[in-house]
């Protein structure tokens, strides 16, 4: 089978809100009136983001998912995704696995796929996201101001706990919500879409939480003040028999993609609501201060010290 | 340098007409009142679409180039675009002359760089442009209908021979234009716009001239009579001493990114007039018919065999 038909068989699906989907030059969309476009686009290489041998079908949600959760980071709706992809061989099994875990992703968030390419090569997975969110009310990193507090959604460190457990750095005795968390994350849509006129600055956590809070620092220009006794620890994380890789786990794990965000102390019944409302955690951690880099306090307010904090590609 | 900076340093300049460019989860943008917004993505891996050692300056501006070809294609207009990049090392000097090559072309058509991803891994590219065109007037391939005639821009098979000299399979006296066809693209942005309201359907022949317009033909459900003596010889491809090559470049060749295109007999002194316009040959090679595949007729009428007709990555 061909290239061509071997996308057709599997990529073009009906879409349902896009003018124009697979088989052209372009894609055309029509944004609805009132809306910015967010988009975002993501690579995934074999080796460095996913093991050779993984489950294709966990991949291709997962490859659709780290992007949706990008929108979920500036409060837009997933609305369209494209996808360019390399892959070594044409094999049918693995690309109709891959294609069902994708689309099974874009199906739980409204995404039409609309285009893409494939090409032969080392496997490698490039997939655009766009959607809409109303002019001007987009989530930015650099909206947080001193006296924000800084929240997080769930409890960041399964998906790292469980990939520690798959490369045999440590063993869990029950690894099955660790494995989820790192096989088929679920961004946090409603919560980004709920958080529009709540919070003042937003970021998905993919590096780790106290990197991508340095993100959020660095764009808005000021510091922060982390609660060492406030980080929200996962059960299966305080459960570990070291105590060491979970604390990493917990603070430089990316993989979870839970959201990170600032608001005003104003808000925080709003969000404590909305906690209840998505029966999703949202954790105060610490607040917003006006210079310096992170730091983590223990009980009595002195700093404690912390290893790394996150993962540079190129560091 | 971390990757952060490496990015930052040389992939971050300023936008002419973007909410938010690089830097956050996601950028934003605001399409004009009346406009679609077509998109298309791409791949390009080294060993496949270019030779390991490319200067990285033209693979830059290529990388780019192709992707304004196939909005050219659809009649848009090039706004923004984004870069998915996987690199083996953090060659800043590489890096650089990449960046200069891929500025200079997003800077030659009006493209406002917004957004991307780094990683390290096997070299790959993977770009995304998006454009504009007023609702309605996108130049799809499914437009063409029986009595168009078929025309296409340029002298295509120029890439295809500049390659086949660097490749050692032909010996050219005077290369300069077939190298530059190769490396330096030009996507007929210009052409695209002024076929709206002229072309029924077009396509950029990426994949060689016949596999292109058999994509118009396979998505208008018609057929297509090409006369030979038609065919525009550029005087470099009709002095080679390998007459077949030639003809395989001619027709088979991708990597222009010329325009195939077809249009009402009517048409045909708005094409001329716009040939003259933009200093860009416009060759009528043949007209649709009602069924059937895509036929090379000799002078007589007499129908011609003709071999490879394009290029399939897993064919």
């Amino acid at each position: 089978m061909g290239e061509f038909e071997l996308i057709r068989r599997h990529f073009v699906r009906p879409t349902r809100h896009t003018e124009l989907g697979v088989g052209d030059d372009a894609a055309l969309l029509r944004p609805r009136p009132g809306m910015e476009l967010a988009i975002s686009t993501d690579m995934l290489v074999s080796g460095t983001h996913f093991l050779p041998d993984v489950e294709p079908e966990s991949l291709g949600w997962k490859a659709l998912a780290v992007n949706v959760s990008d929108l979920a980071a500036m409060g837009a709706e997933p609305r369209w995704a494209l996808l360019a992809a390399s892959l070594p061989e044409a094999d049918e099994a693995w690309v109709a696995s891959f294609a069902q875990g994708f689309f099974a992703c874009a199906e739980a968030f409204g995404v039409d796929v609309i285009g893409g390419d494939t090409t032969r090569g080392p496997l490698n997975l490039a997939p655009t996201i766009l959607g809409e969110v109303p002019r001007g009310q987009a989530l930015r990193r650099s909206g947080a101001h001193p006296g924000d507090e800084i929240w997080v959604s769930g409890a960041p460190g399964l998906a790292a706990l469980g990939l520690a457990h798959l490369q045999g750095r440590t063993v869990l005795k029950q690894s099955s919500a660790c494995i989820a968390a790192l096989t088929r994350p679920q961004p946090r849509v409603a919560l980004g879409l709920a958080l529009r006129g709540i919070a003042s600055a937003a970021i998905d956590v993919s590096d780790g939480l106290f990197a991508d809070l340095g993100h959020i620092l660095e764009e808005s220009g000021c510091g922060a003040e982390i609660e060492d006794a406030a980080l929200p620890w996962a059960p299966v994380l305080a459960a570990t028999d070291d105590p060491e890789l979970a604390r990493t786990c917990l603070v430089a794990g990316g993989d979870d993609y839970e959201l990170a965000f600032t608001a005003p102390p104003g808000k925080q019944a709003d969000i404590l609501a909305l906690a209840q409302h998505l029966s999703l955690p949202l954790t105060r951690i610490g607040r917003i201060v006006p210079v310096g880099a992170l730091k983590l306090l223990d009980d009595l307010g002195a700093q404690m010290a912390f290893g790394c904090t996150g993962y540079d590609h190129f560091g």
